[in-house]
């Protein structure tokens, strides 16, 4: 069905009967000027945007709808966790040609409902309008967190730890995968990848696990890639780092698929962005409780480096000279 | 210039050098993965966005780059009027083609700061993406509204006033005048018509003084259009509306180029949109002095019609026959 069939209220009514029902925060939802919501007492808000067009951030013939409406809240949520926050509430509006289906953007709206519903999030307004030649996603989306309590970017100190969470480089190697390459891998590697790429967990939890902690000095999630967000922490804080090569965590996946098209897998670590892992630094005192429990809670937080007073992030290598990871993400330019 | 001369980050310093300083409501702002935002005590947040694409909301040779970031902070402004609150602060994103110029963005964020800087706004962050046809322009805006007390559409009862603020049609009479039929009115009028169009001011102090006043029972700006706001209105509320023809405000300028143009200047008022004047309903006895309130403030507010138990939103005029004023705004599909 063409969306001048039912007109953009029409579309509009079919998107909104795909989410779930708001909680008590949300006074106002959908349907009025704005919406209105009650912020907790003792908390502030924290707000993030991102915007995804068709052909720079997603391919079609690379993700289903439904999973690019994951997604693009997904990428927002982590934005959230990396300060510690609690996601809240989601606008989104869309830029859609003409001939996406309705059935289509129903589809990427229960996506977007499912990552919402694990997480507590309720989309409460948006704008749809039309664009002549390709999808464009803008998600805003609201957070709270204790009152001076958000993790920033900025306090890295010497001498504290390095650590990242989960493992880094499986979305780069699945998109890259999903290009092309498919048949190098098993497949349980390859659904592996492809996860990783398609369907970002963003660490919301720990994110909370962090900022109550009081160990955690600074935090970033990965979007642009590790090298980028490393150096982002470096510069904010006014320090360096040396992070080693060999404690860098890369999923077994990675490493088989890196080696079957004959990448180096550390390239997909480094460089290769939108794992939506946090990344960050804390007290070297309070590190290892915080590490142990984030592994009660089923998070592997692992120790890659250490925060120097000289500035640069360098990479450690055994006997090897050290280098110099330098800050090339993603530019869009 | 070109971006790719400059790289991304090397745009946002630029543009987030044409922006003042924010308040101390702004904990965190531009430059980590999400602003930090202060909401005052026993106040609401209240939220809206809106996407603009060129070529659909705006074209390049009726508006300028400056115009274009005043008017796209505008609209999102004059919603957050709408609901009678005060606008605090925004994030914007753009999807940019590569042939934009370095120079055309910063005259838009020229105008984004000038809009902000008159009320109090403060632009926290945003995202910037590339896009190979047209710019694509997201503003998402938090305001503040006293606990409970927001403006909706939902309260208008029979026997309340309808009133309009400001005159309508402008916008629509400017843009058809920017489209070619320029010559057929005098030059203030003109100019008058173009600013309309280009610089609309959204009515927050009107907004405020209806909030407070305790008699207003229901609010919209006029984004679709004076007829489809009107409905909205009745149908959120369950009620009617009898408007009276000859009472709708029209500006001289809107006269004179519709009767140059042979068209019908309550066809500009009624359907023309974007004139982001404020609409609503007031309970009769209270009317008066919330009109001589706003007269004070320079803010004209015309009463154009009663709400009525019957539905439906009726045109009258003397002694013909009332006809029903259909919701025919914008749209896109």
């Amino acid at each position: 069905m063409f969306i001048k069939e039912i007109g953009e209220f029409g579309l509009i009514d079919r998107l909104a009967r795909k989410l779930g029902q708001p909680d008590e925060s949300v006074i106002v939802g959908i349907g009025d000027d704005a919406a209105v919501l009650q912020v907790k007492e003792g908390y502030q808000v924290v707000m993030t945007t991102d915007m995804l067009v068709e052909g720079v951030h997603f391919l079609p013939q690379t993700i289903s709808f439904h999973n690019l409406g994951f997604k693009s809240v997904a990428v927002s949520i982590s934005d959230i966790a990396a300060m510690g926050g609690i996601p809240k509430h989601a606008v989104i509006s869309l830029a859609i040609p003409p001939m996406v289906h309705v059935e289509s953007l129903e589809s990427l709206y229960e996506g977007v409902a499912e990552i919402c519903s694990q997480h507590g999030t309720h989309v409460v307004g948006g704008d749809i309008v039309k664009i002549q030649e390709r999808l464009v996603i803008s998600v805003t989306l609201l957070g709270e967190v204790e009152t001076g309590r958000a993790l920033l970017r900025s306090g890295a100190k010497p001498g504290d730890v390095v650590f990242v969470s989960g493992t880094v480089g499986g979305s780069a190697a699945g998109l890259s995968l999903l290009q092309g390459e498919g048949d190098r891998v098993s497949v349980t590697e390859r659904d592996k990848l492809i996860e990783f790429h398609q369907r970002p967990e963003p660490q919301v939890l720990l994110g909370r696990l962090l900022q109550q902690s009081g160990s955690c000095t600074s935090c970033n999630d990965i979007s642009d890639g590790l090298a980028s967000e490393l150096n982002e922490i470096a510069q904010a804080s006014g320090v360096g780092m040396e992070i080693d090569r060999l404690a860098i965590p890369i999923h077994s996946a990675v490493r088989s698929f890196a080696s079957a098209v004959q990448k180096d897998p550390l390239d997909f670590a480094l460089f290769g962005g939108e794992d939506y892992q946090l990344v960050g630094t804390a007290r070297a005192d309070g590190f290892p409780a915080l590490q142990m429990r984030a592994r009660e809670m089923g998070i592997s937080l692992t120790r890659i480096g250490i925060v120097t007073k000289e500035k640069g992030v360098w990479l450690t290598s055994g006997g090897q000279e050290p280098r110099l990871i330098e800050a090339k993400g993603y530019c869009h330019f």
